[in-house]
């Protein structure tokens, strides 16, 4: 299908010419039976739903500037926490919460849409052959929490979109950026798609999450969902960079595959997007 | 409720200082139970989703730029005659269809969100005693549709937003604007929310609807939904304008008050909004 455009949609963003840089925008939905884990309140609800979005934008290297928000509700009471959250987020990263639709709704759904504004964004696009392959964030906290390990809860409730290292990851020059919701395999095959080289992990460079075995970590890392890491590559030359939480897990090589230590990573039920 | 600030949602969109100008910007959460009547169509329904957001867009006054849809879908051979109205409503306003999310949801659900500019928008406060009040577009042929006046199908399947007549009456120095998507009564007790005056409608102005009753059509005016007229107020001295399509239908008074034919019309139902 290509409705839209393929180039239009390849990103976590869409980009836009805005005075003499530009403008990037995303818009996320979010609802109960997928999106929101069992125990979540309706202000982490809120706050989630905010964090999505801001964490696309931060995924471009792009400072935010506003979110809208449509709920459709099943229940008028939960409405009050859901915006307390959305602001809060909003608030907490600079973000202004300028107000949105307000529906009925039989299964609880929020779509936050948002822009901010960058001199030179960053694409998925852009990987060359020799980068390294990076991520901010120790990966698979999220899925960690979902198992049962509560000490990881915040990760997967109250999700950090990374605006700051976005900011710093593309002013240093990173050469691609995403952001990771679906695990790290299901994030470099979308980055697969619209570069011409492929990606070799290493395992034993993928940190071990604390209190977990290096097996659930590393299964946790590359399957799991709900971490909101940025996944970068980067000349080896700039590296390192002054950044806490950033690891560098993998090299950028010529053949069009996703390896894990030397054996192709494919995934199951993996699915073009609706470009 | 006032999280967002009652000021960022007194008007169909929300306002952001832009260069020299301002940028408008809208959400709109549609979805099968309540927003898709009968025998819709998805392209028609892709259409209308995009078409809702182009209108409050209209309503200020702005040039729309771009729309995102975020698409909830229950059967995913439905995507493509929901993207392809969609295009087509972008394409016929001039604004760019940008991508999006795509998810699963048990109900079709379809948010589009927009924005747009303008050197001057237009609000929903501003009226000022002694203006009159006028609408573009026959209001109620899109409710007459929904009783079985088959012959106004396109007003409720395929709304038209109202893109250049709100660009011409901003323009033209109109006082305030709104997009009437749930009767005028409805509007004018949104509209006298945000204002220090009231509104008189004469009945003997609103226009009938061609093949109906004056008395069902100015029921379908008052209280029938769906329509994209622009409901507006404007001195007098710059009117007649020349736009097809338009009626005087009434004048803003001192009391605040909605008022047909000098009696007092309430709506039942009526709710105030998230603010």
């Amino acid at each position: 299908m290509d409705i839209v455009g393929r180039d239009a949609v390849a990103d976590d963003c869409a980009i836009f010419p805005s005075g003499k840089g530009f403008m990037v925008a995303s818009t996320d939905m979010v609802h109960a039976s997928t999106d929101f884990p069992e125990g979540m309140s309706d202000w982490e609800a809120g706050w989630m739903s905010v964090a999505v979005t801001l964490s696309d934008i931060a995924a471009m290297g792009a400072t935010p500037s506003a979110i809208l928000l449509a709920v459709g509700l099943d229940d008028p009471s939960r409405l009050r926490p859901i915006l307390e959250g959305a602001k809060v987020c909003c608030d907490n990263y600079g973000t202004r919460f300028a107000g949105g639709d307000l529906d009925f709704h039989r299964e609880l759904t929020i779509v936050s849409s948002g822009w901010g504004y960058s001199d030179a964004p960053v694409r998925r696009s852009g990987a060359r052959v020799g980068d390294l392959v990076g991520i901010i964030g120790i990966p698979g906290r999220a899925q960690a929490a979902l198992e049962g390990h509560l000490e990881y809860r915040d990760f997967l409730f109250t999700p950090k979109p990374r605006i700051t290292e976005g900011h710093m990851l593309a002013k240093a020059g990173v050469t691609s950026m995403m952001d990771v919701s679906d695990g790290l395999l299901m994030s470099l095959h979308d980055m697969l798609e619209v570069n011409n080289c492929g990606y070799e992990l290493f395992s034993s460079r993928i940190p071990t999450i604390n209190g977990l075995s290096q097996e659930e970590s590393l299964k946790y890392a590359l399957n799991g969902g709900g971490d909101f890491g940025i996944l970068f590559t980067s000349p080896p030359e700039i590296l390192p960079l002054p950044l806490p939480d950033l690891y560098i897990i993998g090299t950028v090589i010529g053949e069009k595959v996703v390896n894990v230590d030397g054996e192709v990573a494919s995934i199951q039920g993996y699915q073009h997007h609706w470009d």
